[in-house]
């Protein structure tokens, strides 16, 4: 039976497991990603987790035979290039990902995008197990998402597909002015429903007694009228890109994960309410689930393209 | 070589042809619908027109195999069965609609929604012919659109999927009020958008000279203020829903039909300006085509998949 290694690449961590072909892992090891140390540096890390793992396994008498990366950034997942990436990890952009870790490694390795790596595995292991179709909703420090067709996640023509925090909504805007979004553009669902964008809201609004989104979450479970807001008004923005999006593709199933999905009823109660008002009659008992596998989802979604890898390979032994 | 029947079936009109193999087409025959008299006398008027075509076909020596119909309403298209319709046809739900067609021509047939028909035609042989994966959006009386992978028209758990229109607009406010949309919720893309949203605008702001969304073109392409401020208004917004889809599905070319997309360069202009502004920098050379089938290309959509049909049924022969 294969074993792989999934490892999630980010640009603060990175973390790696063992996984086993039916998806379950080893607990998750983590590495500080030293994203301003540049490209050459964070191969470097990686490539070191991936050979501890290995040997980790080793020990306990498994064979590693391939390598599954999700990874920060529009990641050709055919080639295993990291076609465009923001700053968050210093000249990410043109990493030759899958050659650089084969190279250290020995092993065969693939690469997908970090949100589609986690909606892969939601919908392999998580909440999404079992529906023929899976829209995934991250909502945490970005907003993104992955279409889940027949278990494989839709890349798009130049790998970008799932951009979801990148359209148009009505909330993101202050005073008739619309919101700067992290793509450069405005006016952007990602622009008021981030964790960031709370947090600005609530700043706009005058607070300041709040730090970070947790400290404005916990600040209007107490009452406070402007966290609240800022809150509310994020979470409804959510929830009607989320209704909207559910029209679009009309999924079996809908997961949202990341932290503010996690934060609590707060803002799950006022996202899934804003939501089902979007939904047409036919999408009325459309499941909306919050994520089930945290940390360990996108690691089991790039293994799942690595244990494909796998059985592809003994097929191509097989027939040749 | 194989000839099919395709039909597109609308609250207004019934229009059909003959198809060949590679997509060519007799010119369409066009019948009334008699919507107010409900499914039957709709089924029967369907079932004259494809006899009447088939007699056609077979005075020039062409044997009909098949029937492919697209339709109005929410179609199961693996059962053909109208799931859900406005009351464009009267009494249109729970229509069995191949199984009818079927008995009352002889012909074996399939049946989708309209929309989706038209999106499988232009990606077929319209302006999205050679590309992998195609987001068809169709802007006329109503917002509709289909997603294209591999040739098959993306169709969802409930056969719902493509209702772009439907998904929250920061210009479907009036004076900070949604405007009602026609699913029942409001401030949707197509209650400013659609063509009669673009007329209901027109008279929101004073206008009462045109009587009609054509008679706003005209009067906007004049130089009537009111005008061209509710054309431009419903463009921006088709422009910010087709960009901020694009980001989502990240698909080869985006293919826009519809009477607006027909209407001309003031439209489209500010359409296209406004949709560019939208997408993320991977996409920058995104193709945004006109549709180029006019009427023939739902017709075509469904005859493709009666094609298909006669493919299956004569490898299902050599099989059995």
């Amino acid at each position: 039976m294969p074993y792989v290694i999934g490892v999630d690449v980010g640009g603060t961590k990175i973390a790696g497991a063992i996984v086993a072909a039916q998806g379950t892992t080893s607990p998750p090891c983590t590495v500080p990603t030293p994203s301003r140390e540049g490209s050459e540096a964070v191969v470097s890390t990686l490539a070191s987790l991936i050979n501890q793992l290995r040997r980790d396994a080793e020990r306990t008498g498994h064979t590693i035979d391939a390598v599954g990366i999700g990874s920060a950034g529009v990641i050709d997942s055919s080639r295993g290039v990291v076609v465009s990436a923001t700053d968050s990890i210093r000249g990410w952009t043109g990493t030759q990902l899958t050659t650089e870790v084969t190279r250290r490694t020995g092993l065969q390795s693939t690469a997908i995008n970090d949100v589609h790596a986690h909606a892969l595995g939601e919908s392999w292991l998580g909440a999404g197990s079992g529906a023929d179709t899976v829209l995934f909703i991250g909502m945490g420090t970005g907003v993104g998402g992955g279409y889940v067709l027949q278990g494989q996640c839709l890349q798009g023509a130049t790998f970008t597909a799932g951009h979801v925090g990148h359209y148009a909504a009505p909330l993101a805007y202050d005073h008739g002015v619309p919101l700067p979004c992290s793509c450069g553009g405005a006016g952007h669902v990602e622009a008021i429903a981030s964790g960031p964008a709370i947090l600005s809201a609530y700043q706009r609004l005058g607070g300041d007694i709040a730090r970070d989104t947790r400290a404005v979450y916990r600040l209007a479970a107490q009452g406070d009228l402007l966290a609240a807001k800022a809150l509310d008004r994020g979470a409804i923005a959510a929830g009607q890109a989320i209704g909207g999006l559910a029209n679009i593709f009309d999924p079996h199933v809908v997961v949202v994960g990341g932290g503010l999905a996690g934060a609590g009823p707060l803002w799950w109660d006022a996202m899934e309410q804003a939501a089902r008002t979007e939904l047409l009659h036919p999408l009325a008992a459309l499941p909306i689930l919050p994520a089930r596998l945290g940390e360990t989802a996108a690691i089991r979604g790039a293994a799942r393209r690595a244990l494909e890898l796998t059985t592809s390979t003994e097929r191509h032994h097989v027939h040749s």
